[in-house]
């Protein structure tokens, strides 16, 4: 089934770069004492919830689980920041022009292959 | 240091939403057909060599580590795509008020506690 955007969502949007810096306002402070191992280990923390929301999803609402990934994002967002990558410009330049295998759109690449 | 964006990557933006849509319309095909488990393993993959580019920064570029940051977000879109949880609502509900722990935008929660 293909990925069906929330209508709840409403019209709000949020741009890579507009999430980094949110973060980065947010927490910059904390995370430059934690340095990137110690950020590393949150991240970690949070890929484990992930996990279990997404094992045990009768026991999640779709709420909590949203809460999961927003999670990871944001500690994946910190650690971007503490190595000062920019995710906006890294994801355009991977994806943004197809997939990294094949260079289509919708990826042509055999089933066998990554990814 | 806080983090600054690179003055390379232009005007180009991307939401959260259009990266999901993106990363949804070029691989959900596969996606569906490896589930949520097989998708999460791809991940770990990914966040496996995430953290060895941060590990060993010295021998990785900053194009190089940016690409695995890039691929683990690619990864995580993946998952949300199949478990059809909207990142960018996820993401405002979250953060877009403020820190979930103070309420504030710059978090103000003590060092001892989360986050």
């Amino acid at each position: 089934m293909p990925f069906e955007p929330s209508p709840a969502a409403g019209e709000e949007q949020m741009t890579l770069r507009d999430f980094q810096v949110l973060i980065d306002r947010m927490y910059s402070r904390k995370d430059e004492a934690r340095g990137i191992e110690g950020t590393f280990m949150w991240l970690m923390e949070e890929v484990g919830e992930l996990a279990a929301a997404l094992r045990d999803r009768e026991r999640h609402s779709h709420a909590d689980l949203a809460a999961e990934f927003a999670d990871v994002l944001a500690w994946l967002a910190t650690i971007a920041n503490v190595a000062q990558v920019d995710l906006q410009q890294a994801v355009l330049a991977k994806y943004g022009d197809g997939c990294p295998g094949c260079g289509e759109m919708v990826c042509a690449c055999g089933d066998e292959e990554k990814p």
